[in-house]
């Protein structure tokens, strides 16, 4: 049986900075520039998760999108969006806000509930803006 | 001589909401839903700045888009990119943060700079997120 | 006060095909080419409804989006997405379904809500492919 | 000698379902939902095809894109384009339309010509729509 | 009857420099900066052309689509795709070869076999970057 | 620790041509079609980089995006935006300049110094038109 990888893009808006509580804002400045700001910025945040499996011979399907969906919405988008990541974020409590950490965490929160669709959770890849994103494969 | 409109795109993100400081979080979360979190949210804006004339007979130019860029960076950007538009934007003082307001307020900033440069300022597109966004021609 | 114009990005999947009933095959094939396949094909069309208004001093809103989104859901979207164009939309029926007959009918289901929300319907914008779309701005 | 990878992006616009001729429009519907409309829907695909190789030192391809186009039009969407997939198709014969499926059998229609041409298959990309893209590599 | 505006979406990659043959090098630079590259330098561009007119009641078309791609090949690409703008375009000769002059050029080839098609030219815009468009609407 | 990849998304404008100097202008046209006029055309090439490794514990960053930005615009875009591949590129010279050799070429521009942020240089990909892109991983 082939193995076929799914896609399912989402998005989100949040608040967020990056800043050190233990630095000064002289200190937060020199390494995140403006991101430090502290009244905090935002952006339009895209996602987009990777599963693999067997398509189903009754359906067709590796997974049904609306349930992946569903889930994604459960476990990730209903804390982050529209949200400020640093203060309304339980899964991301004590953890600075940068992209890596996002990728990582939304791994985190989608691993178990993924493998319970019968499927493996093959990449979070995370967008910024036009210009940067993050991918985690799991690998550590 | 033909009239040609040129348009420059730039990028800004930002953190706001919108709820009014005179209603209840109550009443606030019924007329702008999520995006009255009290923490903030926040989005990658794309703004579209339009202005028309006569190309010069000299640069065949209507106007010096770097000159235009730099005006669109000192009038808006400087003050709106990785900001937060209710808190840290003088120009935005006193209104709410709708992309409607923002459009307008991006307006009245242009509107002399962009005389200055001997064009007509047409139009000012503001993008909140991919299925939204709100242009503003000068019209009362 | 400022008049102001937003736009709401829709989407709707549909299948269709051009051929007129009163012509052969051929004389279909020879007008609409691979359009006229006799067992349908379809797009991913992507609809942008522009509306027109002043902020209000209440809200700073045009429009309530989500009541703008709810109300292109209800006369346009639940008619046409993942449907048949020429089988299964009664506001089509007797109309071709070329993307200009589109835009108009979907302009004529809009008029009235758009006009009970206390807005003006400016443009129906839909794209049939990513080189082709048509507007409508209620001209005659 | 370094291995590269160059992909050709090509798009298709068809009409499907998803549907079982065994279950009844009720067992379809839950488990299709929208996607099993009898009178089908459609959409507009886009196709990504990777093949890798060396560079030619004589011509400093990997392999002729111009060729790699009309392999891929000639085998694949020559079939596809303003078809249903369901009944026009011949490669999709007794499979259910799902874009896993595609995916699978677009790269059996690729595979051969593909090697033919001197480069190795990679990856297969189909996205069905803006939210959801399926890839398959070729795995079992 | 109602006018509905279409537009078909075309690209080309063509090369070309800002400089004046009567000015010095470092005046070019002055004014043109790193566009006045005395070797040359190239864009993809995306041309969008509109045009307008009532649909036919035998195809409701406002116009073919091929037809007016096929025109607009003959008129435009093919003197533009794969050139040097400054140097081998018969309709660029004595302009320099600005997104301005680009587009009221690419209007002239365009105004009278469109009119032949029996539909109004509207607007032809020219994209020579993601942050940079030009928009011609006939109007002097 | 996590292994994170966070890629870098860039732009240039240059002019190429595709052609051999010790072939006939007929053999060029034959291998290269309408790549190989001899006056040159251009592209809007985009360019995205992927590094990986293991986000600081101190930054929560891969690496710093300013830093790896810069490092791009030294050894890469500095050389390439605004120029011509075959005539102005210190690091093309002796290399045709396919998108296949540019990527090889690029990746060996930013090994070095890539190295020297601490991280691993993952991924080149240089789109050269919205439907061609190569990518190369460093595999030989």
């Amino acid at each position: 049986m082939p193995i076929v990888h799914i896609t399912r893009r989402e998005r989100f808006s949040a608040a967020h900075k990056l800043s050190r509580a233990d630095w000064t804002p002289e200190q937060n400045y020199a390494t995140f520039g403006k991101c430090s700001n502290p009244n905090w910025h935002g952006h339009n945040y895209v996602l987009w998760v990777t599963v693999s499996g067997e398509p189903s011979t009754e359906t067709s399907f590796v997974t049904d999108l609306s349930a992946l969906s569903r889930l994604i919405k459960e476990h990730v988008l209903d804390h982050l969006d529209h949200k400020n990541i640093d203060l309304d974020v339980p899964f991301m409590k004590g953890r600075y806000s940068s992209t890596e950490n996002l990728a990582v965490a939304i791994w985190e929160q989608l691993e178990a509930p993924v493998k319970a669709l019968g499927v493996s959770l093959r990449t979070v890849k995370v967008e910024e803006t036009e210009n940067n994103y993050v991918e985690y494969h799991g690998e550590r």
